[in-house]
């Protein structure tokens, strides 16, 4: 048996954010790190986002801390345009989002994902890459990131 | 400066769900692996469960899932009992739960904790060690789990 994704090993725990800055540098104290640099995904040009199909202006700042030698925690708050991350954040509040992958050949996984009942919901490109978000809410009780750099 | 748990490795992601075979069995058609033994928390005498404050005979069912060289993914289907888990799956629904963190000093840091406005929600022993959950939403966004091996 194979790992559907060709993989089993994840990279990213997501977590959904009102207030970057704030929940930062309370990560930061309790990791006892230097706050990091917040980043923005890119413009909608650059970035392409799709949310369930159509085109989305939608942009998210995002940080990252490193939680073991392959993981980080991926702060993330969005823009009020149409996306996964403002649907939930919306919906459920603060808090968990996803879990992510790095895959190779995210056309293929995105096929196979769709299959399996586990339909996209959003994807976007980013420098050096392209990531893409899929609900498995019905079988693994989650949304899933898949994450492809060239 | 120190991580206040004096580590930033996570060992877990913990996910609650309403049929654990089941989802237990979506996870294991994912990851390409066979499906787990199903573990069972231990009973009142044993697992000495405190829920906010008061003892607790809650049990949870658990199945686990490698996602990294030190990370696992683990399936909880509560009881009826009184618990966090039962709590938040009522609350929330199925889904995460928490992460884990292996920490050396269990006393100590559920102290640490409850000063930095992380409170104490349960405990509990299991064979070799013992846990405790803390809620951390206010600054974090999620509860975590401190973990203590003999």
């Amino acid at each position: 048996m194979e790992p559907i994704l060709g993989t089993n090993v994840i990279t990213q725990v997501g977590i959904l954010v009102n207030d970057i800055e704030k929940t930062s540098a309370e990560y930061a104290k309790f990791f006892g790190v230097p706050q990091p640099e917040l980043f923005i995904t890119g413009v909608p040009e650059e970035a392409q986002t799709e949310y369930l199909g159509k085109p989305s202006n939608a942009r998210a700042r995002q940080a990252f801390f490193k939680v073991g030698p392959n993981v980080d925690i991926e702060l993330i708050e969005p823009d009020h345009e149409p996306s996964t991350w403002r649907h939930d954040l919306d919906q459920n509040g603060e808090g968990f989002h996803h879990i992510a992958f790095v895959v190779n050949g995210m056309k293929k996984y995105n096929d196979v994902l769709n299959v399996a009942g586990m339909p996209l919901l959003q994807k976007g490109e980013y420098p050096g890459g392209r990531y893409a978000y899929h609900d498995a809410n019905d079988s693994l009780k989650l949304i899933l990131e898949l994450l492809e750099n060239d």
